[in-house]
């Protein structure tokens, strides 16, 4: 565990000190639950009433907040408290899992796979044929990658998760656990009797640029030919699907339970919210928000914000709630 | 597979049996496919009607539906059909697989972790430094329990579960297959230059308390700092999905596909149905019911039910439905 | 990777041929991104204008369409382009990964399992008790498959799979990643004191049928008793939930995270879109389709199309749409 005295976090953050305070701080802590040796965040009035009462060793105040000094806990005031706590979080972040060997021998990694310098790769992990892996790539324990996928440096996969054949990851990217990449997309058409379905060979693969994350239980198809494509700096949050041949741009961000259905075009910046759905064929234009639960059936313009099902902009989409509330008690 | 006479299943279910029956009885089974053999219920008059031509052996019926006894068949009248299914159920439970040897050859665990009694470990399943597996602990193969985790007695991991560092994992718990516990939670902040986004750092953990269940590939995210707590006697679904530092309470019940964002609080006994979202910070309060496929953007009293995007009072909803509907025809 | 004479794609597409080209096609390609060497698709009017300045070798165009043949680039005219696509991606179809030998040596096999005539199991797999695997099922790494359960013929089953005990699988089934299979439906009942839950044991199984695909992070529970039934080629998308004893008949669809509580019946033929959610006890007849994001409270008849929540006829539903946005205006 990590712990730093009052005044090294007050020289990380380029804080202004006030109170002083000698206990040795092990944890960041929410101001409700905080004790001893924590450091907690006062970045609004409604935290700044509960100060008094906590028992937290120091505080890290918004400088537009006034709060008093008490005996023996210290406070340190910052222009931008949200910064301050990510800075903070990095401080204290603990060691990732310890390998005590690189290569964990219960590994299986055919004879054709290139290992970059500083890989790891987990215990009882599968590793097949013609992969590549650039420097420093950690794949946790129970992995499967399949053969001729890339993947770049410094990129992280955690357990569970499941990589398919000629998948392309660029570096820095961090796969969370159970993670799905390049399964079959979803297509079938009528048989030739009429009295079934025949499915419809994907062929494509998947590119992933740099810096993306995914979160567990998300998935992303392969495209039917050519490729779905995740752009530089994407976020995508926990059990999101991605359907075949989807492009998102750079820095896309997809909030859990949220898809893409096959065909989506994301511009830059995109958001989307939580368990909102895409129709295939979509484009989404650069900076566009998708609201949390919407159902998107047509284009959306770039920087527009739309929200409901069918979605339409936002401040419309309040107008007609509105209505109906009132409809509903007339 | 378990048998047992009509007679056993009387007195086990501590009811009245009309008529004789010499089968014996291996299985339940729904009245519409029953045949020798099956036990089927009968909770209502709608099944009562099919009674006549079933060839189950034994009916399970409630005590205020009237049907006649036929030759070579037996009934029971019981006070509580659904009860009397549920120990009926378990008394047919069959066995869980079983282990040849307690922990398996193929298993990779630290030489740090501590092993209480009677602990199972399945093969190629794999355990970090300083992991506590309590009493009777049962790991299936193929799963993932990182660094300084504890999981307390008789608790049940399914395979494909992934388990990250620090979490603490009460005693009677259920995780299913491909469950996802302790992924760092969903946080960006932008870059200097505007450009991108900044990953923040999630270093607290998951708290888990007895009596949990969690369905097959879910997930839990651990908290930013302190903790995502579940309280005793949980239930979780497949494919949910909780949030960093959301707090739920004792007992509380989410169906499939539902989704707490982050920091989010339940009460205790809240019920969330299935597909319902609940925007970051909200608070449901004790024994408040989310309807099934909701969207909730605000905290809910206590004791309500609410329903819709956005979600309100359930009578209400209805009424903006009924409204809509009119509205549509006119 | 496999690769073609333009004359050889137009024989296997029994296509007309229209001008010269002799570059041998090695893939498929969008036409915006086709370059030397790739084979593209012009089923419509708005493709046909990038046809001049593509970089394509050869088009598979709808015959309905009028192009001019170009210096050293070809087109071949088809009556119907998707099933050209579809008969294509079929001839380019990669090689699965490749096993060095049929069972890995780090496989765990119980030795009172079954394997037919050129089974493959991966490496670090788990297939558990009296298991029986028809003829040439392939199982990829990191599977967990458990005890009495039945694979048919040619079935294949993806890395991070779990099936449970009692699992009854047809032939020619694809089961993509992390696919969860026969894990405990979701059943409480108030504990005697009223101040919890005591789960229902679930002792039933699942029964899918032959030809049937279920995608990447879905899963399939259990029934409480008898069985939940996927008939003969259902094709499920990825992170679908499909309840305890819910029955569905033949050749039903079912896209990206829709789900089935418990006890829902699917005729043959039904579609349910994406993100749509079906309650409890609901029946679907054959051949209804549910649009996307619905959420269905009621049967619904034969044939018939739905949207919205609660869900009604599609038609219906339009106008209440167009009803709200003029509300929402005036």
């Amino acid at each position: 565990m990590k712990s730093f005295s009052v005044e090294e976090i007050t020289s990380l953050l380029k804080g202004e000190q006030i109170g002083l305070c000698k206990d040795i701080i092990y944890a960041p802590e929410q101001i409700e639950n905080a004790t001893k040796g924590n450091v907690t965040f006062i970045g609004n009035s409604k935290y700044a009433k509960l100060w008094e009462n906590s028992n937290a060793s120091v505080a890290i105040v918004y400088e537009g907040i006034t709060i008093l000094p008490e005996e023996g806990k210290a406070f340190i005031k910052v222009k931008n408290p949200d910064l301050a706590m990510a800075v903070l979080l990095e401080a204290f972040e603990p060691e990732s899992p310890y390998f005590e060997t690189d290569i964990h021998p219960t590994a299986v990694i055919d004879k054709t796979v290139t290992l970059g310098k500083g890989c790891k790769v987990g215990a009882n992990s599968y590793v097949g044929k013609n992969v590549v892996l650039g420097d420093n790539v950690t794949i946790y324990p129970n992995v499967s990658i399949f053969d001729d996928t890339t993947i770049g440096n410094e990129t992280v996969i955690w357990s569970g998760t499941v990589i398919r054949e000629r998948t392309k990851i660029g570096s820095h990217c961090i796969f969370h656990v159970n993670v799905s990449i390049g399964a079959d997309g979803f297509g079938y058409r009528p048989s030739p009797d009429g009295r079934g379905l025949v499915k419809i060979i994907h062929i494509g693969n998947v590119v992933i640029g740099n810096a993306v994350e995914i979160g567990a239980n998300s998935c992303v198809d392969r495209g039917k030919f050519s490729s779905t494509i995740l752009g530089d700096g994407c976020k995508i949050d926990n059990l999101v699907q991605i359907g075949h041949n989807s492009v998102l741009g750079r820095c896309c961000i997809m909030a859990g339970h949220s898809g893409l259905a096959g065909s989506v075009t994301l511009g830059d910046g995109v958001i989307i919210g939580g368990s909102a759905s895409i129709k295939d064929h979509v484009t989404i234009h650069s900076g566009a928000k998708v609201g949390a639960g919407s159902g998107v059936i047509a284009d959306i313009a770039a920087g527009k914000s739309v929200v409901g099902y069918p979605a339409c902009d936002s401040r419309e989409k309040m107008k007609q709630w509105v209505a109906l509330r009132k409809l509903g008690r007339s």
